[in-house]
């Protein structure tokens, strides 16, 4: 790889991380507005249809907006060491599952403890957004096994790693599709029909849009050889150090 | 780039490409037994609610079986010389976009042609899709002048190269989405709620899993670099004849 063409294509790279983080507050704002002005706010077990409205806003903070932004950490973070960057990566995801799971405690919730209840796992959209939960606390657990558990050869994560890569990418989309495939859900299931389209109708509508074009940028991002973080010296004398364990 | 190590990789491409050839199959058998078995089968503008089911038939057939055929051609035929494949994908593709037309005008007209009509573009699915479709079309435009126009300098066509495999990668992802949400809408559309699940609705279920399985599938054989073709001599000949000009 060409060091300077590096550099100097690095220069997009303040502009392109400023869209993403204004797409992930624009779709951060629009969850809240459509909560608290179209669906009554927040509450927890005692208001069982109010409390649903945790599962979209949790999930979509943790599954889009910190995912995303874990994926990112080696590249906007490009000159801390690498030990430092796998642990916040490994927190932010650790995070991102436990808000994740409150949020699926959520939608439990407001099914089960409603009158009369309504059933679980039947749409298409929980199939794929319960297989991206899934599919994320394994990967989770593969990275943290192969990347931060001592003493793993260095050639098995080596030979792990496009996999984890091209995996957490996958899951990406997954979660991505699920969220879109939620939005659409819930403002069927809201009004019998949304058409013609109403202000909530709208609001849901540019929200799965916001999230699509995040989605988009924080994968091009990721994807780009230019962005990709260079070792620094200090790297290297920890995976000498690795070498000779 | 190892060619050594590029050749031993190769083994696996007959598995991949197998499993991705019987998913494709799948998702189209799958898509005829629903139409056939739950939806009544196939008619045009005589009965606007059953020329409705060309809609998804041929929008799963050429914006995920065709356009991820498309995507492959280069690493499945990768001992053809690069002119005839650039033809062949660019043919595929128009092929694919004429498919998805007429997959379009066939729920226009089952919206408009019904009675009472039905409103057009109001979900989150159409408005996803629609923008595939779009963004597919002028990725052809721009993919026909840069690469198959003849006189475009080598070097705009290099450097355009990665965000037309990129764009070509995300919009496959967009229509593999729209394909989930459109499953999902038409599931909820057609029973007030599916739930419990009935057969048709884990038909349809099924379905979106194979969907996404066959597209992550297609993502991941067409950005594992040990899958990339290799220039062959004739096409060096063809770029010196090209750098010549």
């Amino acid at each position: 790889m060409n060091r300077l063409a590096n550099e100097s294509e690095m220069k997009w790279m303040p502009l392109l991380y400023g869209v993403t983080a204004g797409l992930s507050s624009l779709v951060i704002v629009l969850m809240l507005v459509w909560t608290f002005h179209f669906r009554g706010g927040f509450a927890w077990q005692d208001f069982p249809s109010i409390q649903f409205n945790w599962h979209p806003v949790l999930m979509v903070v943790s599954f889009i907006v910190l995912y995303g932004h874990g994926i990112l950490v080696y590249r906007l973070l490009r000159n801390e060491p690498k030990k430092k960057l796998k642990l916040l990566h490994a927190v932010m995801m650790i995070t991102a599952l436990l808000l994740a799971s409150i949020g699926l405690k959520a939608v439990f919730d407001s099914h089960n403890l409603a009158e009369p209840p309504i059933d679980n796992l039947y749409t298409l959209h929980s199939w794929i957004g319960l297989s991206a939960v899934i599919c994320f606390a394994l990967q989770w657990l593969f990275g943290f096994v192969s990347f931060l558990f001592p003493g793993v050869r260095h050639s098995l994560r080596s030979s792990y790693m496009p996999l984890h890569v091209f995996g957490g990418l996958m899951i990406f989309g997954m979660a991505s599709t699920a969220a879109l495939m939620g939005l659409l859900e819930k403002a069927i299931f809201t009004r019998a029909s949304y058409a013609p389209l109403t202000a909530e109708g709208i609001l849901i509508n540019c929200t799965g849009i916001a999230i699509a074009s995040l989605s988009i940028l924080i994968v091009y991002i990721a994807t780009r050889w230019q962005y990709k973080r260079q070792p620094l010296p200090e790297d290297e004398l920890l995976l000498a150090d690795q070498l000779a364990e």
